[in-house]
C-alpha cells in the first residue's frame, strides 16, 4: 500500500490539472460562473484550494482553461466525425452526428460553452465566438460545395449562403439544448438519441436546401 | 418658459420610468449586466441616481423590468404581425417578418434578451425562458397545423414536431444576431432587410418542412 499511496500523491501535474478542469466544468455548469466557488471546485476535484490556485492561478484563468479545453474537444469531435472526401450531404450528416453525440455525452461542457461563456464578457466570449466562427465557416463551405455539386438550378448568393449557415448552426445549438432536456426539452428516459436529433435536423435542413437549390422558393402569394 | 419647465419637471411617473428603462436597455446591452452601473443609467436617462432607485428599487429590479418590457414588446410584435386566419405558411411568414423587423429595430433590446438575460441566473433566465417557450409553442402549433393542411404524406411524430420547432426558433435567434451584425454578421450598410432575413429562413424552413411532409427523407446511403 505504501508504494501505491506515494504514487497517487505523486500524480503527474497534467493528470491533476485535468481533474480540476473536470470539477470546474461540472461546477460552472450547475452553479453558473459567478456563483461557482473555488472552494466547491477544489472539493469536487478532491484537492486543496491552494493547489487549485497554484495550478490555475485564479477563477478567471480556470474558466478560460475550461472554455479552451471544451471548445477544442467539441471542434475536434466534429472534425473527427466528418468523412473528408465524402459528398457534401454525407459530410454534413457525419458532422451533425458528431456534434450531437459530443454535446449529449458532455452536457456540462456544452452548458458552459453555450449558456455561460458567451455572456460573461471578455475574454471568455471571444474564445467561444472563435470556435463558433470556425463551425459556421465549415457549414458555409459545406453549403457552398453542395450548391456546386447540385450543379443545375439556382445557386444561392454568398449572403444567402452565410445566412443559411447561421440558421443551421443556430438550429443545431437549440436542438442540442433541447436534446439535453433544457428549454422545455425531452425528459430523461425519453430523450432522443444523438442520431435521431441529427436526423431531425438533417432532414429539415437537407430537404430545405435541396429545394432551394432546385430553384424552389416559398411565395407569399401561394 | 416657467410653465414649460414646471411641466417637464412634473412629467408623469410612467413617462419618466419609460425613459429610465430606455436608458437601462441601452446600457445593459453595451456594457453587460454586471458592468453596467446605476450611475451611467441615470446619466443616460438624464435623471438623478436617487430617482432611479426611488422608482425601480435596485439594479436587479431594473433589469427584471427591462426583461419584462422587452419580452412583452417582442411577443406582441410577433403576435400583431401574424394574420390569424391565414393558412399556416402565411402565418409563419408574417410572424417571421414581425420577429426580424422588431429585432432589427430594437437591437439593444434583443441583445439584452438573447445575450444577457438568459445567463444571469434566476430570476432573469426564467422570465426569458417563459417568453421563448411561448414562441416555441406558437411555432409547434404552426408546424402541426401545416402538417394537417398538407393532408397527404407522412405526418411527423409529436417529438419530431417539437424538435423542428426548437430548430426553427434557434435558427431565427441566430439569424437575428447575424442580421444585426453580431457573430460575424453583415457589416452596417450591407445588412439584410428584415424581409430578406425572413425570406431566407422561410425558404429554408418551408421548403424543408414541405419535403418532410411529402414523406421525403434524406438518406445516409444517398
Amino acid at each position: 500500500m505504501g508504494v501505491g499511496a506515494v504514487k497517487s500523491k505523486r500524480m503527474p501535474r497534467a493528470v491533476r490539472e485535468q481533474q480540476m478542469l473536470d470539477a470546474a466544468v461540472l461546477t460552472f455548469a450547475r452553479r453558473g460562473y459567478r456563483a461557482a466557488s473555488m472552494d466547491e471546485i477544489a472539493e469536487v476535484a478532491g484537492v486543496s484550494k491552494p493547489l487549485v490556485y497554484l495550478y490555475l492561478n485564479s477563477k478567471e484563468e480556470l474558466f478560460s482553461a475550461v472554455i479552451r479545453r471544451e471548445s477544442a474537444a467539441l471542434a475536434e469531435a466534429v472534425r473527427a466525425a466528418v468523412e473528408p472526401d465524402a459528398p457534401a450531404d454525407r459530410q454534413l450528416w457525419s458532422g451533425l452526428k458528431g456534434f450531437f453525440a459530443h454535446t449529449a455525452e458532455h452536457p456540462d461542457g456544452w452548458a458552459v460553452l453555450h449558456q455561460q461563456a458567451r455572456t460573461q464578457g471578455e475574454p471568455f466570449a471571444v474564445e467561444v465566438a472563435a470556435m463558433r466562427a470556425e463551425i459556421v465557416e465549415f457549414v458555409t463551405a459545406m453549403i457552398g460545395a453542395a450548391a456546386q455539386e447540385a450543379g443545375c438550378g439556382r445557386e444561392p448568393a454568398a449572403r444567402e449562403v452565410s445566412g443559411l449557415a447561421h440558421a443551421l448552426v443556430g438550429a443545431a445549438e437549440s436542438l442540442a439544448d433541447w436534446a439535453n432536456g433544457r428549454d422545455g426539452g425531452a425528459v430523461p428516459g425519453e430523450r432522443p438519441s444523438a442520431k435521431e436529433t441529427a436526423a431531425t435536423l438533417m432532414n429539415f435542413a437537407w430537404a430545405g436546401l435541396g429545394r432551394l437549390m432546385d430553384g424552389e422558393r416559398w411565395s407569399p402569394g401561394g
